[in-house]
């Protein structure tokens, strides 16, 4: 008798592989084994308004959520959340968006330059340019930026796609013109050492990325500046009247048992994914070290705050490059592993962008398919 | 002793009632009444990824939401669902900008004018505004309107703000420039008597005003057109990849009960709250009667197909006018009821839009605060 799981392979190791996106679903197991600690029930006459604190400015933000929030800062140390408003959104897409447009609406011209340093989260293309919004214009590649008047600089550190640490790139001292807008999205201890406590104007976090809820659409950001916070909330409450309610009470829940077990020795998360990540990355530089063909970008190790020793980087996404002239998004596609095109991200056909946050069958598909192609590609040379 | 429900009732003799937006507080009180039967359970390792089926165009829409939309409006008879797309959003608030967006860019020429025929909901005026598109523009009010170009109506049924039955106002005979979106928000037998099952290209609903449920954010398009369909999935991609699944769940299993309970006699929530809306509007209009300052507008009967009998209308707004020449919003603001002006629905000062699903003790506030106003009116004359 054939067993599920061998069906389940064969039936994997032919079928195309989606590696586009980063759908963080490598922490399911986690969440299954934490077991009931999570659950959340909701009765039919829970959560029914659209309001959730009439006394805060962005009213539709369920009090547990800004606690359950604060609380995980604090104790992963990666940001400071004191004297600052809580915006929570449809995830950070929602809030990135929602930033743009109260920075743009507060700046003296319009519109409003939004660059970010290549190679850059592709999405933050679509998100600058489908509305045609003539408050602010999407300029490109931050490098080499020298357009005058208003500018955003969109700072994604560690980087999607790249995985490195980032700052400002667009230099001009003595400008009040220019806004940054840091996205925190992988700033967590799995993926990189938590080097410093961040302390930035407007910070975005994104829940489906720490621990994996991506269907929850949760993200938060943290704004210092009350005109900018205002804003926001404004562009939410006419976007979408607000976030849902039952999303917000499932994330702080969810974040109040990640605060709880991030001390633990047996359950904490960080050290679950850390040890996850740190694996399937090792895996594969293993599969690139035989290879001539493949080039990953190296990361240098760091004094992690939260760990309390020196350790290396393991983005979420692999920065996958070619020394040949080649285009190797098609090369992958041919080999039925759909990846993100380096061009996307302003940078080139010899690039890709891989998710490195699938399931553990599909990643292990996707060594497989790496290796061979290195042998194909030998044999092709 | 002073009892809790007396203490709440001094409270709430003297503070401010916000009858401005249309928060449905009113249902609550039925599901408290029908107990676990809605109750939602939702484990940590549940609902993780982006996708919820990956061979639906809307590939974030819960199958089992879309089941329950179509079981429903099947049971109501309000909607047809067959041969079309149901795309979900984060409130029909989103929704409504997915289909201006997609309809816009499937035009010839840009910028599409975008009309409602006065008093419309004010929401319309903001929505369209707020990112300054380049693919549409805001022309207010449609009738009258005869502006060359492409163009979309927007068409409440029963109308926001005034509850009037509303068909196209915008008249182009042998026009295929003109696109039409079908807000049917209050399109259900607790508001207006069912006379047809509505089929046009684009229906708009929304979760919040069914059943009370305005925190969850959900809302549905039915959609003809695949290309209409498809471009309203892309915005809502870039917009928020997504719906919050907890949310979608939920919303399914509450429609489901709605479904099953709708033939009912004693748990039918649409003659509850049939029963409810006629109640409060009784007792609205025997204040008013005594009034010579305000009026209200009046709604025929109608054969309700779903009720099988002749009904009349019970909007979950008054549309409040008076006969003086006075400024309508600031003189209950005096009172210390919070509504909506009837300048920012393309009408005058002289009528406000106040909700009429507040909870019990808030609108029987009201009612007491309107009887009073019509007394100081009478003194003041």
């Amino acid at each position: 008798m054939v067993k599920l799981e061998n069906m389940k392979n064969i039936f994997l190791s032919d079928s195309v592989i989606n590696l586009d996106h980063g759908d963080p679903t490598a922490y399911e197991e986690y969440w299954r084994k934490i077991g009931d600690r999570c659950t959340v029930t909701i009765r039919g006459c829970d959560l029914m308004s659209y309001f959730s604190d009439v006394n805060n400015m962005c009213w539709f933000l369920e009090p547990k959520l800004a606690e359950a929030i604060k609380e995980l800062h604090d104790a992963v140390g990666n940001a400071a959340t004191e004297d600052r408003y809580i915006v929570v959104g449809t995830g950070s897409t929602q809030l990135c968006q929602a930033a743009v447009h109260a920075l743009s609406s507060l700046a003296g011209t319009q519109p409003v330059s939004v660059v970010a340093a290549a190679p850059y989260y592709s999405t933050y293309v679509e998100e600058t340019t489908y509305v045609r919004s003539g408050m602010y214009k999407w300029e490109g590649d931050a490098w080499g930026f020298d357009k005058k008047g208003p500018y955003i600089e969109l700072v994604t550190s560690p980087n999607n796609p790249d995985g490195t640490i980032r700052e400002t790139v667009v230099n001009r001292p003595d400008d009040d013109e220019g806004k940054v807008i840091h996205d925190f999205a992988y700033y967590w201890p799995h993926y990189t050492p938590i080097t410093r406590r961040q302390d930035h104007d407007i910070m975005l976090f994104t829940f489906s990325k720490i621990t994996g809820h991506a269907g929850s659409r949760i993200g938060w950001a943290l704004v210092k500046d009350t005109e900018v916070a205002k804003k926001m909330v404004e562009y939410i409450i006419v976007n979408s009247i607000g976030v849902s309610k039952e999303s917000q009470i499932r994330t702080a829940e969810i974040l109040k048992v990640l605060k709880e077990t991030c001390k633990s020795e047996t359950e904490n998360f960080f050290e679950y994914g850390h040890e996850m990540m740190k694996n399937r990355w090792e895996k594969l530089r293993g599969v690139m070290k035989e290879s001539d063909v493949f080039s990953l970008p190296k990361y240098p190790e760091a004094y992690c705050n939260f760990f309390g020793k020196t350790l290396g980087s393991y983005p979420a996404f692999a920065w996958l490059g070619t020394k040949e002239e080649t285009d190797l998004v098609n090369e992958l596609r041919r080999r039925k592993v759909m990846s993100r095109a380096g061009e996307r991200c302003g940078s080139d056909k010899k690039h890709v962008r891989v998710s490195m946050l699938s399931r553990e069958d599909v990643f292990n598909v996707f060594l497989e398919r790496l290796a061979n192609m290195k042998l194909i590609k030998s044999i092709d040379l």
